[in-house]
């Protein structure tokens, strides 16, 4: 019996060690002599056959693949509903599917995808289709349930730590006659992951970050200028950090200046920290500086957690070996076997346990007035930004990242009109 | 005969490397037997006479010293007038120097600095005082004259460099369905040094960044934008650097949003890339993103160019040996020996000579169409991000910066009144 080829497809927002879960997959199922496809920028290529042979790219390739960030096949941020909203689009998935003999189906993503892989399990079955399919865990966000962590927020989490200590190292430096008040936007729509990982950069009051501000606790402006003013008259200057999803009591984005919807129905967010440091300005008449790293802090394969490249490849040959053993409808996940010292494994959970369910930042790893992190979170995050991976560098100084060929097999189908 | 004690100082922004220069003065005066003392904040701690006795700092503390980003001393934003204008707090800097027993004077930073030096030399000597003036160059605006380029500048090139080619892999990897444009700001007011070196993030027409906007040419909104939109509909995406120092054929800087004055007198700046995020939402309709790195560029140790932090480090050792050359209001340059291979070494220049000029980029760096670089910048900026030198890291993931004690000798003056 011919084993049948692996369709491999990233969704949503790409990481730094996405890569590295598709360079996994595919070095484990050539070890198994299974073909892998990947989807041109995810599900869209899967819809319309465009899907990219990966035999053809070198051993070298796949290798390097593993240190380079981005999304090597493409990404999309494209969300099928319900079965039966979506009818079209899920038949038309599994024609492609059946054109190209794919008998497993790795889907890359989030809770979203968790939830698109799970209908596409169950789609098959209905029509007799013997596919395989399993979710593969990906986010900055670190929102997934059932894994203790999810890969790409380890990495984004190391770049945050980093990056406010260096730059509280500079404030520090330049406070008596330059500026005061600095302000960091950290990524996290509705949970403070990437803003409680900034707590990692300094401990005890009077070392930076001085305030976090978290998407889980309300702006109480009045009450954070307060704060400000005591920290830059007590150490000499304050750093901020603020999640991008902080919220007024009343429940409004403290800032959605660019404002919108994307395809998965999230508000588009991106000015808190610009807001945050015209209302210093304002009130205290203090000089203050924002950055706002944006796509740097999850694209910064550079300064990537070591664990966290572990994590990526980790669950990459999980995927793999799960979908040859026969499970369907699971996804590998991260479990934190001890604290100390940081011990870890994969498991298997169903598809259904991860789908559509967002994971929550727990109540004690908040520090009671709600402005920084509790040594509960300390010990959950700091195993994670742990160990460093660096890509190797070439001549001219900068990282050897990989471009695949991305070519893409012939097409056997008629165009699709979705 | 004593030698006397020599007096270091941090002057303006600090950069990822200005310590390891700091950390060489310090090894190379020990060698010989010369005490080292720091001025607290810059300037304002001479005229204070908050002195740091670093004798008092380990040898290990000395070594991190220069793998540590910031200022580990403090530095100022304080430009001396001239001796006229300003002339009680250059004679206070002269008791002090005296009432330590300060027999050289090594002044880290800019063309301002190189000034102030220059006109204390001149005014100990007119007060009979031995003296040795000698400036230390460190920027990242890299626009001091004579040298071939100024240590900071090639670790925020590199940082710069870096980001934009990560970014670009992520943008590239969502632009079907997500961000189609994605504008970096990158540091420089009136030279666009850095954004010259974003340059380095790609090659062809078609490899980010895309457009480069440079302080040197007048911001011409209706090309631009003309520009993003071909090079969207070709290459599916366009990654745009732009200087911070943009200004319209007017003169008028596009963003002076948070404006005002520093103590140098320059226009303080921060808003380009978001206003250019909004002409390219409104006016083309495209998702646009937006990144402001501000501080992180200059702070970013972790990511250093290893040709930078030897600049570094030995523009502060040939200080102290020109110190104790004889010389006297001179300052260590990089002279470009050869291109290929890269062999540079120091020389001494005049103060004089460095003192309030400016360098600007010379006219062949800049494409003929004004939005990228020639093979002449590519010659010149590449030697100056080669090479790595991370700082070590703890078992906790993050690097390990150091903190010194920064004792302070006890004062022989009555207090400042200036």
């Amino acid at each position: 019996m011919r084993p049948g080829n692996l369709l491999y497809a990233q969704s949503g927002g790409v990481t730094a060690v996405i890569n590295a879960t598709a360079s996994a997959v595919i070095t484990e199922a050539r070890a198994r002599k299974i073909k892998v496809l990947a989807a041109r920028n995810g599900i869209l290529g899967a819809l319309r056959e465009e899907l990219i042979d990966t035999s053809r790219e070198s051993a070298a390739a796949i290798r390097a693949l593993a240190h380079t960030p981005g999304g090597a096949f493409g990404s999309c941020r494209v969300k099928l509903k319900s079965v039966e909203q979506d009818r079209a689009r899920y038949e038309r998935l599994l024609e492609v599917l059946r054109a190209h003999d794919v008998r497993y189906f790795l889907y890359n993503g989030g809770n979203d995808s968790a939830d698109t892989a799970l209908k596409v399990s169950k789609l098959a079955a209905e029509f007799g289709y013997p596919l395989t399919c399993i979710g593969v865990p990906k986010t900055v966000d670190n929102d997934l349930a059932v894994t203790d962590c999810c890969p790409g927020f380890g990495s984004a989490a190391k770049y945050t730590a980093v990056s406010v200590r260096e730059a509280a190292l500079d404030v520090a430096a330049m406070s008596e006659t330059s500026t005061k008040v600095f302000v960091y936007e950290a990524m996290g729509r509705h949970a403070g992951w990437l803003s409680a990982a900034a707590g990692l950069a300094g401990k005890g009051p009077d070392e930076a970050p001085h305030l976090i501000l978290f998407p889980e606790r309300p702006y109480d402006e009045a009450d954070f200028l307060v704060r400000v003013k005591k920290i830059v008259d007590r150490v000499g200057y304050c750093v901020v950090v603020a999640s991008e999803g902080i919220r007024t009591a009343e429940g409004k984005f403290v800032a959605d200046a660019g404002a919108g919807k994307d395809a998965f129905g999230h508000t588009q967010l991106g000015g808190v920290a610009s807001f945050l440091a015209g209302r210093v300005k304002d009130a205290l008449g203090l000089k203050v500086h924002w950055t706002l790293p944006d796509y740097l802090q999850r694209s910064a394969r550079h300064l990537a957690s070591k664990t966290d490249v572990d994590h990526a490849m980790a669950v990459g040959t999980a995927a793999v070996r799960q979908a040859l053993s026969g499970a369907n409808a699971t996804i590998p996940v991260i479990k934190r076997v001890s604290q100390a010292p940081y011990r870890w494994k994969i498991e298997s959970a169903p598809l259904e346990k991860v789908a559509n369910h967002e994971k929550t930042m727990p109540a004690n790893f908040l520090r009671k007035d709600g402005y920084g992190i509790t040594q509960a979170a300390r010990d959950y995050l700091e195993p994670l930004i742990r160990g460093e991976a660096p890509p190797p560098y070439g001549r001219d100084g900068m990282p050897k990242y990989c471009t695949l060929k991305n070519t893409l097999v012939k097409k056997k189908l008629p165009p699709w009109q979705g």
